[in-house]
């Protein structure tokens, strides 16, 4: 596997633009990503109970596990719209599918923005007919602007990946995210789109994604709070022509994992994981990314607690911020949580720095801890010596920018 | 029941003392309360994992229910001290109990201040001795004085209540507090001492605590940091000669709430609430009361679950702070909780202006929000309309100065 530049035009056979169509002030606004063909798709939405109409249509029109576009727009979530929030969706989708020539079934549709505003949607209409025919290869970098909202920077990832059985050469998945607030486990806030030339069957895309996103979007956290409109979509459009990558397959009469879903689960994983860590990385006044392990759980859901409860505690991230090794915040998280933890177990490390052994403080040296806390990213260890299960998750640190940014009212 | 002016050294029989013993810089930083009786004691204690060592010691000594003095200190939590810090912590008690003349099991201890480090017991010792000698009836001040850390204001509350059966008079309750853990930096520590000259039988005392910590400390929030050393403990010497309050009563053969429990309980629940009120005002870097009203929930526990998202949301907090009429961030909160709710069915209110109706905003004037929300007290109301469970919960803004202060190491 390896890493090349660019985004969803990647794969072959896929096209995207983006352009600017009246919602927000000047920027980019709204984005198309389309197949040349219906691809295999799979989807993963917000587990908020407040669902936005785009997921709530998104997820209905899944069960085909078929699409060939999504059309998304920045600057309004359009949540907590009522059944005119849900006729514009549609009507987003229909547009596009009259535009294009193909079936409104096969059009998925996203937003992110502010809640609680209709859309505008009489002054999208004619960027909506525009952005049908901008389509291009070229239009990835641009698609993936338009969806940014206090992003700062525009989030794309590409790999390609060798698909070894029958020696049908090489797969590529292409991604891009937006994220920046509201950015919590369970589906962390953002739209995401994949886009892949694998031929995969529905039950092993679906899969690969869910695996991919239990490890990537549900492992990170910005401040915590699950958005309405979280949604990640992957479209695999088979133009790669490769085997068919299914999830199990006969080998000597026995079920056994297809090597080439692992190949490309792994890939997916990757590029699900970049964009996650990336999406951290830019959050709303974020200086510094915390990889958290948590390690020696009894079981995996312990673990996974743990992390989250040290990554979301505003002791932890405002010591971060400040580059305190304030230790005791960490323990105080920890003790928090629901689950097997015996704190006189306990070792923390600060990127490999013994802090705490067996619930008690170290020695450890104040000036070297603060040195490894200046760091951009800082790897927060903690074994609980109880088990052999092990998590990764990533936060940051909580800034006055943060607060200043979402003091604001848009 | 009336309110009156003073603190722990209001109800008879209760003397108290604070003075400096060498752990912070100059502030006091010991404080003794002593009942001349020993008095029936009830205690709650956090529910953290990791535990203080002054914690798992007065956890272990209130199984006596009886209980005559309490030694506290601030500037050092005696929290991850190992066998150390346990030893710390019965060696203050022990030194207490010999300068009193009491016995060493009825001594609790308790204590706040930074996670780590071992407690100057050594320069205590003097300072312990000195306070046994100082103790009076005026010295309920300094005592709340002393177990301050950031907290800007003295915490004190008293009431004088009627005990109606058998016409014996009044009862007093007294009480003070020391900053919520969750507001404080690095001290995450809510200590709070509270005494009564009441008759009452360790259960009934028990039942009141539990009800009035349910009502007050257990309904607030700042960050939701769960601190390793919150203590609660309720002194009860009897001295007001009053009928014993029992939990029940007979009453023509049937067992009935007796009613002077009735009062005692109320009597203790506004004493809590309103330390607790004041302890959420006072937080670092707070500019804001919210109280958070959730009503029409089908379960208790869904009503609390949906008031703590709520008053935990990053989003919500940071708008608060900027008095931002975002309501979407309210509903992103609610919509996150397990639990049966409908968000098709909520309506959400502030200071009684409807802003949510039926899951979609209505036009609520925005000029007039804004001015509700600039207010420092801001009544947020969330009815969810699918059943008659009601619950109340005190929280606060997030400012950037709660970053700044919580940035620093100490």
């Amino acid at each position: 596997m390896r890493e090349i530049k660019g985004g969803v035009c990647i794969p072959s056979g896929f096209r995207a633009a983006g352009l600017h169509c009246g919602i927000k002030e000047k920027r980019p606004d709204l984005a198309l990503v389309y197949s040349v063909v219906p691809a295999v798709v799979s989807g993963m939405f917000t587990t908020n109970k407040v669902k936005a109409a785009p997921v709530q249509l998104s997820i209905r029109k899944i069960r085909n596990h078929l699409g060939q576009a999504i059309i998304a727009n920045s600057g309004n979530a359009n949540a907590c719209t009522g059944n005119r929030g849900f006729e514009d969706a549609r009507k987003m989708t229909r547009m596009v599918a009259e535009e294009l020539g193909i079936e409104e079934k096969y059009v998925l549709t996203a937003s992110t923005g502010i809640i609680g505003q209709p859309l505008p949607i009489k002054a999208m209409e004619k960027g909506i007919r525009q952005i049908c025919r901008k389509l291009s290869v070229e239009g990835g970098h641009q698609a993936a602007e338009a969806i940014m909202t206090t992003d700062k920077i525009v989030k794309e990832v590409a790999v390609e990946t060798d698909i070894p059985r029958r020696g049908r050469g090489k797969v590529k998945i292409g991604g891009m995210i937006k994220g920046a607030g509201m950015i919590s486990p369970n589906l962390a806030t953002m739209l995401c789109f994949i886009t892949t030339d694998a031929c995969v069957t529905p039950d092993a895309l679906d899969e690969a994604l869910r695996e991919a996103v239990n490890e990537s979007f549900n492992q990170i956290s910005i401040d915590g709070d699950m958005s309405t409109n979280d949604t990640v979509i992957v479209l695999a459009n088979g133009k790669a022509g490769n085997a068919k990558i299914r999830t199990w397959r006969k080998k000597k009469k026995l079920r056994v994992k297809d090597e080439n879903f692992i190949h490309f689960n792994e890939a997916l994983k990757f590029v699900c994981t970049t964009l996650a860590k990336i999406t951290v990385k830019d959050g709303e006044g974020v200086n510094k990314l915390v990889r958290i392990t948590v390690k020696g759980a009894c079981f995996l859901k312990d673990a996974r607690r743990v992390a989250r409860a040290i990554a979301q505690s505003l002791l932890v991230k405002t010591a971060l911020a400040g580059a305190s090794p304030n230790w005791g915040r960490i323990m105080v998280a920890l003790g928090s949580v629901h689950g097997r933890i015996n704190p006189s177990k306990v070792n923390v490390y600060f990127d490999g720095e013994l802090v705490v052994k067996e619930g008690i403080g170290t020695e450890a040296d104040e000036t070297k801890l603060r040195k490894i806390l200046k760091k951009d990213e800082i790897n927060i260890t903690v074994d609980l010596n109880d088990g052999h299960y092990q998590t990764e998750f990533w936060g940051c640190d909580l800034t006055e920018r943060y607060v200043k940014i979402n003091k604001r009212y848009f």
